[in-house]
């Protein structure tokens, strides 16, 4: 995600250079086979371009909004995760009753948060398994996000049972099934406040599957696939138009004059200019469809599991680790 | 559902040959007609047929929104399948007491999980009974969303009980409902727990039912219908108005010149190219309309059934089987 | 609603003769008077009637997607209401305990089924009065959504509490809060499970109340009645854009030749077409606007009906009625 | 809200009149200007406006949709109200103990219902304290939503306790939570029960803030001013540009005919209706914006005020008024 | 937020005098270059420009819809932070008992409403930490939302705990069910009531949560930088595609008369107007992405904050403050 002014014009147009070159080129042997060798009829009519492009923009639009929902549903979906892991421990503290005569029994809530900061680095891994920058000093055990991370929550022996799992997260969950059992049996919890937990297990269960259907589902392949076919069409047809545009222009004076001809110095930026906005329009229509890829566009989930970090460790009273900062205007 | 690049041009062009003949034969003809012959009536003007494309394409924007729609909540509902389904294993385990004194007790608690399998495999079987590529080696009773992989997840006597029910998945959760009754009555569930429980299986029935909404619902006919008898009308259209267009270039040249009434070889490419644009967006607006048919863009239900079995298999501590793979860059 | 393939073009056409004698006549009238008569200032320009095409055309893809919106609404509320009549049959199966001496007492649990179907009866027949073709074989008290058929499913003295009632489907959920309470008292329910039975006939009340919504309150009027207004202006401008359009075509030639003049061949079909795309668009933009009118397009509620009745009553273990079929390619 | 068929051409013309004044006077204006006094710099190019237009109608596009959802949304929280009226009624007579040897206990219950009532109208009265047409032939105490109305269902006292109360009906629900609190000391509420019915009025606060929000939070000022300013720009453009387009159309002719110069008989007509067609357009997309200010247009709260009096009543056993009824083609 | 009427024509234009510069001053230079220095290969065609315009506009809409819906989840995320806080209070004064001989006890029940009110000024604080128009006449701790105002309800202990703390807000909370937790060992609550009561603080946990999300993820900078950025791109080509429209004009007429030469009278107010209507319009698109920074068309939290206050300490019996008032047109 990029932070407020994290966009600048260096950015913006990395990766414009072959777009530039593109449309140049093509802009220039337009002008010259039309207008030079005379082969007029490579020119086609500007009207039906003007009516692709905004064909195009109405299409590129439905991708853009379709895109953005994916994207604030996977910001929403990791909102929920915060408001749920606070909600997790709020409740783990509050209703909780203290094991009558064992000293060890305080610790069974605090496991219950850190193997909650398990599971939210467990996740947090899954959907990013690829390096992308921490915006973080630290290293190994201590980067949000990562294997070492996550691990570093559980006991040795919880670490042995997830070896071979398909999805480690879903069976961290389980194990926070098995320890409420257990505190139920010790009297920790009555029926009524482990339901009330329970419940609340649930909800951990469904902040993942949401989270795994964006990633897992990329948005339809046929729509950025025809997007950016459509989009480079575009583009393509574009010179062609702009010299009859460019022609027509000429009739306004009496005379096919020299000057009147000479519209290469109009046509060569000007179609650069309008491909621009094309080729940008659709680069910012798909930016945001696939969410968890470590695009710099994308959720900036490992600065929130850090955010998760540090309010739960506060709540049991322990020292927190720094927050996220953004790398190059972007939070990862 | 395509998985990631798996959209190539050949699988792209599949299917567009019927309009790159019409398409060619028509400006063919049209060009013919009209120049040749000098039948000048049969050109009509451009401007209305470029509001026409635009028209179109506002309208095929609604539907390909709208479609698009209907494709994420089909998506998002097997999502909730998933959650539903984790939940469903980890609550069973965790809320439910041994019985005192008997050793096939542990057993139930199993047998919920797996009889939960049946019903995901059922459902997936009834929203779609065709023959679809499995994405998996496996034959027989392995192939996940067969008829006879659910009935495997089954007892006999229970299997025997589905026989002649308009809808075998509700009547798999009915009898979930009834092992509920008899856990109660076996005091491995008191009233708290098995209200609980009885409130996931209405979660369960939401979720049925929201598939079935959606395949029993078609998008509605008259869009789909409108859409691709617009966008032929369209089509057909097309090449009339670009004679016009081609025709109006020539007069930027003094001279009706030879080279100018040549217009021919630009005329048959580009009415193409336009043509396909239009025909390419009706069809992928359209793609995702009706998401339980077995096509390629539809939701992978059976890949997502195989998941699921995985999952809760892994729960229980059995061995689970492969995950499904692509099929000619396709899950289903 | 269309079942697949339900639509065809007999079906299509049927209502669309009004439009094509408007059409015509008018192409035709406005040739003579301009082109025989001579009468020039008729003509209008070809561009802001273009312009107001597209603006009608933004408006109808705004009236489109908010009736589909409301339709899909409709149907949802229905795929509720069979989710939650599901639901409640097994709640109520499994959550019951049956009366200790008394050879009554499982009838209770039947009624429970029974007078739901009452309700979802009545509720469809609220919805829908008028007759319509209810795709079935079957008369009087069989015919599902019918007063009959409700009534079929109470007993006599219930029935006759419901005489007077402004509507007749709130007060069957006040004869099933009653029967709970009786349960209660009876010791088939206890506290817990009695609320849990309460809450689901809250979700009726929702249930009902969705559906009444958007019977009672119809799209707003003024965007209809614009919608219409904006089209049928837009229809009778167009013929007089069209001169326009159709002499600057002849421009195109040296000589105002006969054979350019003779525009009228291309022009009346080219209207006529014209008019029929939007036409066409501002009645597909219309059909899903009322979902409970007993259109061909409406939500099929009769069938729904239907379907919640087999699964209940096989539930119950009961014989159950055939589904409704198709009437002219669509459900009622 | 417009019954169907309750807005027809005069209702429609209503207020138009400015619009038809200032668009004749504008077209004649230009035409003598540009025309007889030959000031031809006056004219302004057609193409550039017909944009503008396009602009405008995506830009009231937007502003539809969202003062459509807006709408839609104040009577879906009127539906909310209105089912969690029958809910709470059916709830509070289900769920409640007759208390042992009290002959006034009985009445507690209906007391919650009609105190609810008092709610329903308080509500209504607070979101449209102005005097609006009421429907019925009612009047006084019995004219639902009005101030006299709500104070009629409660005690004395109680409505004495909602003096210099900022907002009363907040404090109508306190009084319910009072009355529980009262029910449960009593016995006629066990813990359980009690905390249902205290869930049902957290429901009843979150309707009421729904509406609140939406009565509040007008729609965007800027949106709503810039329709109106945009849209009055392109009224008073437009005769400018036709003047452009119009003269064009002369040029389809050899000579600069009388005829041809005559084109006031159609410029005038033309600039009207287009006018019109943005001026409704306008005024459409703003209608529905602010759904609780008394407009013919706006949810009709009072007719659902009374609605929900009449089940609740019949409920209760008691007689129940009569319905409203619409005044002028709508209900209030 | 602007309340109704709050935007008038001074406020509007402010901040427009930089765009009407750059119109005049550019539509001027481009009428000196291209007409008086004959530099007429400046001239760019004007249908290209045009398409960009409504594609722009397409675009704009995109970001405006995008916009507005962020703005109104954020106003609607308040409005629940309302229901909860009346819901709060009135469920904490109906669900605790009073303790048996002790005269403090009551207390418990205030403090847990005043706490709240810490909590929700505290929320206020975290959003909108900046200076903003309080738009009442307190100072000090009595300013709704400000830091003095949270810390006001909170006792010297309790403010003390949340020293240090990277979010006081979420801390707020624990101290809630640190609360209740005291209470329910009190006897003031049992299991069952107090679970009810923690619910309702995950409840606020989640309303918090999505006014972080809405704060701390700005809406994508790549849409509002690119919808900028395209519109200054169009502002700047817009005189010289004007020029080409204009030169078009005097086409009307035979010759190349010294009034039709005389555009330029019409050429500066026209592309200024243009120009401003695309200037508003981003302007207008992005006024609602980013609902908590302080702007007058921002979600007045203040005066909601304040709106709480007044209603929970009327609850308390207590006195209330005056609601906050508009400053120049705007709520804070």
């Amino acid at each position: 995600m990029y932070v407020r002014g994290g966009l600048n014009p260096r950015r913006l147009s990395r990766g414009s250079w072959r777009l530039f070159l593109v449309a140049i080129v093509l802009s220039l042997a337009v002008y010259l086979i039309h207008d030079r060798l005379g082969f007029q009829a490579l020119e086609v009519p500007a009207l039906p371009v003007a009516t692709i492009g905004i064909v195009v923009s109405v299409f590129l639009g439905f991708v853009s909004a379709s895109a953005y929902a994916r994207w604030w549903e996977a910001r929403t979906v990791w909102g929920e995760i915060i408001n749920a892991s606070r909600s997790w421990a709020n409740s783990c503290l509050t209703l909780t009753d203290p094991v009558a005569g064992a000293e060890g029994a305080p610790d069974e809530v605090a496991l219950l948060a850190r193997r909650h900061l398990a599971w939210v680095n467990a996740l947090c891994f899954q959907l990013r398994p690829m390096p992308t920058p921490a915006g973080t000093e630290e290293t190994g055990a201590a980067v949000p996000g990562s294997r070492d991370r996550y691990l570093s929550f559980l006991s040795e022996q919880e670490a042995d049972t997830l070896a071979g799992k398909a999805n480690p997260a879903v069976h961290i969950l389980r194990l926070q099934g098995e320890a409420l059992r257990r505190m139920r049996r010790a009297g920790q919890l009555d029926d009524y406040r482990l339901v009330e937990l329970v419940r609340a297990l649930s909800g951990l269960y469904d902040c993942q599957g949401k989270c795994e259907r964006i990633r897992n589902t990329p948005f339809p392949e046929q729509f950025t696939y025809f997007g950016r076919l459509f989009t480079w069409m575009l583009i393509v047809l574009l010179p062609f138009a702009f010299v009859d545009a460019f022609v027509r222009l000429a009739d306004n004076y009496p005379v096919m004059s020299v000057v009147a001809r000479d519209y290469i110095y109009a046509l060569v930026p000007f179609n650069t200019l309008i491909s621009w906005v094309f080729f940008l329009l659709q680069r910012v229509s798909e930016s945001c469809s696939d969410p968890f890829d470590g695009k710099p566009t994308d959720v900036p989930i490992a600065a929130l599991t850090r955010l998760i970090e540090i309010d739960l460790l506060q709540m049991l009273g322990e020292d927190a680790p720094k927050p996220c900062q953004p790398v190059e205007g972007a939070l990862y």
